[in-house]
């Protein structure tokens, strides 16, 4: 619905420029409306702009020297803001959120009695229960006169209170509600940074860890220094998260797709980086930067290591600063596949240099820890004086929430072997991450033994993207209902069956195909019903709109 | 230091425009130069733009049809992000954090032995204590298996107790490890909205709730929305609190300044506005929103109702969207000074369509919650489709974090009479306010006693903004130095006692005159020495640099 509301506004404005310019008018003198028209002519300048930016920045040098400032309407705002799409809370969710209400008021209203959620990495939202260790140090943290009294050993475990005592020690005041240093405590940095490197195998400096409010204002962050104008090109892939293409479009930039190669269990091929590169700068374009996703969201592959050599090359080769999204780092459930860092790459390489930036989040692994908003990126391989302005952006925001700070701490240093939690965390841990590649492998078979759908193995992440062929009479009913015709589907079964999916349009798909992203998050006990409902609904609708 | 890092970059790219031609283009093809020089010709088009704005824009169509990308520096970073600077976190605050660094590593080797951190509103890192409600509500919510133990009746108030289980009873699933809802969890919107009505005697809609990281992403989410192009301005007083000219900056608008009337205690006068709106407007900027700081933030002040009342008739007459900085609604020290909400003022005038956004923050308050970042937005009267707009910007970043939820819902509706936690509540929270209004009157008499500096009444906020007629020969020495002369002033004392402020340049002044800020969070029984080296320090100062 709101992407409508967008859609509504490029239409009000593409096509009724008149009649717009004249109901700017009312708010402003007569005088600017030459300079507008000259502003609009200006056909000798590159054609850099969406039709909806050129005549805004039109609007925006007519709407001098007036006097009452026009009110803020949809043609007043800024029109990064109208292109950006977020299809992950798109329709339909709001749809999803109308039905449940629905249920609330009216319960058996509907053809099923729950909302599943499988449009969204948020896996407590889904029943998955936090891990206790990291639960309790952060109870610990918020309330530290427990540590005083005595009923406290009896409620928590020892190394809980061993590591709550450490992070308060590491913050200055022991203050837990004190706004950190801009990058976060430095003594939970230098827990990260040693984490990193027992991951990697190379050291971390806890001066390049800069924590963050989950992975998206890091990215943010990135994208507001790398775009100076729709000039500044992303490459980006494609299906991709489209937390990129959002924060492109709000701040201006160009999204250069490259496409992963579905045929190959999404493989990132060189040669297509190399390809939508050379496509980018024949049109003018500054690519900037890459953005890996590894492992894949929505797509779920775990990039080999060879073939990360390649893009490290590629990137180095090119100029391009690494944008690694490495959140679902913990989540690995093929058994011939392992996580490998992009830094770890670049160090076994003997690439110092290459700027990297690295994003980690709590909100994904096994842990799921989303509603905390903690994160970190690690920045490597940028000058002094670059680094300084990330800090200054950093120190705008004052710092990321402390609760988030710890949570990335413990992340980056779980129980070890010996400590008094170590057996429940092993278990829980253990028992998610096994859990997440049964359901993983049941969703997965279950979309492959439905008519003209195939699904990739996720080895990785929390998604299944499968394809759809859907009947021509569907696309057809599709484009009479102005919908996309995988977000009519979608549609159709969240109002059958109470699953909500993520049309593939709003990831990006190559043309003339259709796809949607399914999390693999419902709890086990729930499978078999989803597959169910799933497979029930999916055989009338192809009945419906057998040609 | 970083402050400086900019201006270099700036006379880089103003000074030495052929050689960073040159240098930039090892990494184009010549071809592209002619058009580059075509659109830095471009004469006959308005000069919106800042020197460094309008090179870059030209480097970034010139670099265009390019090998490898430029490398990333100084030149080729966001110029917005160049231009952008925080003061509060900024050289001083590195200098510092060094010589902090030197006294943990070589005790005694200064004349002070701690540094007092009085540039920045955050209170617990100054050693104020948490509210003990708050935070056993939260750690019950971060370990809600805590609920199920007999031991914790000990460790907890039962209204504690009681609100953790309400608290978790809001969430769907109980997941505090959930993203929420874009805007925040329906329960705690209820919560607050039903704390704003018992504020101020009107209804308030939990729909028109945004919460948020703390109040700066709220400011930044309607900078983003309301700035188009350098042609969109945003009324902001001077002094001001740095992050309106930094988000301003970074979004590309233009600050319009009012000054605020130092010699009537910072009075904020509405012929001062329309002055500078006029002044704007002429030049071309569409002034698109006003900035009100009540209680003012560097300054203080807390707005008389009819005070108020004229802002926002100035504003509807206007067209303006009144963005109401409210973070100090509860830090009122002056008995004759009352807190109205610009929301009251604009029902109690029977304007219900007036666009209003008014920011609270967890952080300041007697609470002082900084390192939780909580905060909320209440948005009124703005239509619907563009309240989409907002929740979709909302949405990109998924939701705030739910400790930070919690704690917002909590200060808006803290113990009642008769609860068990209510007398101890009531004694932390008069306390902590009571000893702010002790410290302000201390420090602003202290300030009075300096020759040559005069010094408004803190009626409110957490800050005193004395002025400083500053000696010929100091600000002979200090343009010897290169620093603004408030800058030498403010490190000359941090280098001789350990107490950090922050220049009143930072925040803005009438040329000319002279200013720092000094926060009066330091702990009352550090007072006395805060107060004895500094007059010793400006003693000295004022005789090294007497005419």
């Amino acid at each position: 619905m709101r992407k409508f509301v967008g859609e509504r506004a490029k239409r009000l404005i593409a096509n009724n420029t008149i009649a717009s310019v004249v109901k700017l008018n009312q708010y402003q003198t007569s005088s600017t409306l030459s300079s507008s028209n000259n502003c609009c002519n200006r056909s000798h300048l590159p054609r850099l702009n969406s039709p909806l930016n050129s005549h805004l920045r039109c609007y925006s040098v007519m709407a001098s020297k007036g006097s009452k400032t026009a009110p803020v309407t949809l043609e007043t705002l800024n029109p990064k803001v109208l292109e950006c799409e977020y299809a992950v809370r798109g329709e339909i969710v709001s749809i999803a959120q109308k039905l449940q209400q629905d249920l609330q008021t009216n319960p058996g209203s509907k053809p099923f009695n729950e909302i599943l959620y499988c449009n969204i990495g948020n896996p407590q939202a889904l029943g998955q229960k936090p891990i206790t260790f990291f639960r309790e140090v952060l109870a610990l943290c918020d309330n530290p006169s427990l540590l005083d009294k005595r009923e406290t050993n009896g409620l928590f475990s020892s190394d809980s209170i061993a590591r709550a005592i450490m992070v308060l020690d590491q913050m200055p005041g022991r203050a837990t509600g004190a706004y950190s240093h801009s990058q976060g405590i430095k003594g939970l940095r230098d827990t990260i940074a040693a984490g990193i490197k027992a991951r990697d195998g190379y050291p971390a400096d806890p001066d390049d860890i800069f924590l963050t409010d989950g992975a998206s204002p890091g990215v943010h962050m990135m994208m507001q220094l790398l775009i100076r104008s729709e000039k500044d090109g992303i490459l980006c892939p494609i299906p991709q998260y489209p937390l990129y293409s959002a924060s492109i479009a709000l701040h201006g930039g160009t999204l250069v797709r490259y496409y992963l190669d579905e045929a190959t269990g999404w493989g990132l091929e060189v040669s297509e980086l190399k390809k939508q590169l050379e496509a980018a700068r024949q049109k003018g374009i500054t690519v900037r930067a890459l953005v890996a996703i590894n492992p894949g969201n929505p797509t779920g592959q775990v990039l080999a290591e060879e073939n990360q050599r390649q893009i490290v090359e590629f990137c180095k080769k090119e100029g391009l600063v690494l944008l690694a999204d490495e959140v679902y780092q913990e989540n690995i459930y093929a058994a011939d596949k392992k996580f490998n860092s992009f830094k770890k790459i670049c160090r076994s390489m003997g690439y110092g240099d290459i700027p990297l930036v690295s994003f980690q989040s709590v909100s994904k692994g096994y842990h799921g820890e989303c509603g905390k908003r903690g994160g970190y990126m690690e920045v490597t391989g940028f000058s002094t004086e670059v680094r300084q302005q990330f800090y200054k952006l950093a120190s705008v925001n004052l710092c990321s929430n402390i609760s988030g700070q710890i949570l990335a701490s413990l992340v980056m240093s779980p129980p070890k072997v010996g400590d008094e939690s170590y057996d429940s965390y092993f278990s829980e841990r253990d028992g998610i991450l096994k859990s997440l590649a049964r359901r993983a492998k049941k969703l997965e078979d279950a979309f492959n033994s439905l008519e003209g759908v195939t699904c990739n193995k996720a080895e990785g992440a929390m998604y299944l993207f499968p394809r759809i062929q859907l009947p021509n009479k569907a696309i057809k009913a599709a484009e009479e209902a102005k919908k996309a015709a995988d977000a009519y589907y979608a549609i159709r079964l969240l109002n059958s069956t109470g699953i909500v999916v993520v049309p593939g349009t709003g990831f990006g798909q190559v043309p003339g195909t259709w796809h949607f992203r399914c999390t693999i998050l419902p709890q086990e006990d729930k499978i078999p019903a989803i597959v169910s409902r799933l497979t029930d609904f999916h055989k009338k609708f192809m009945n419906e709109f057998r040609g």
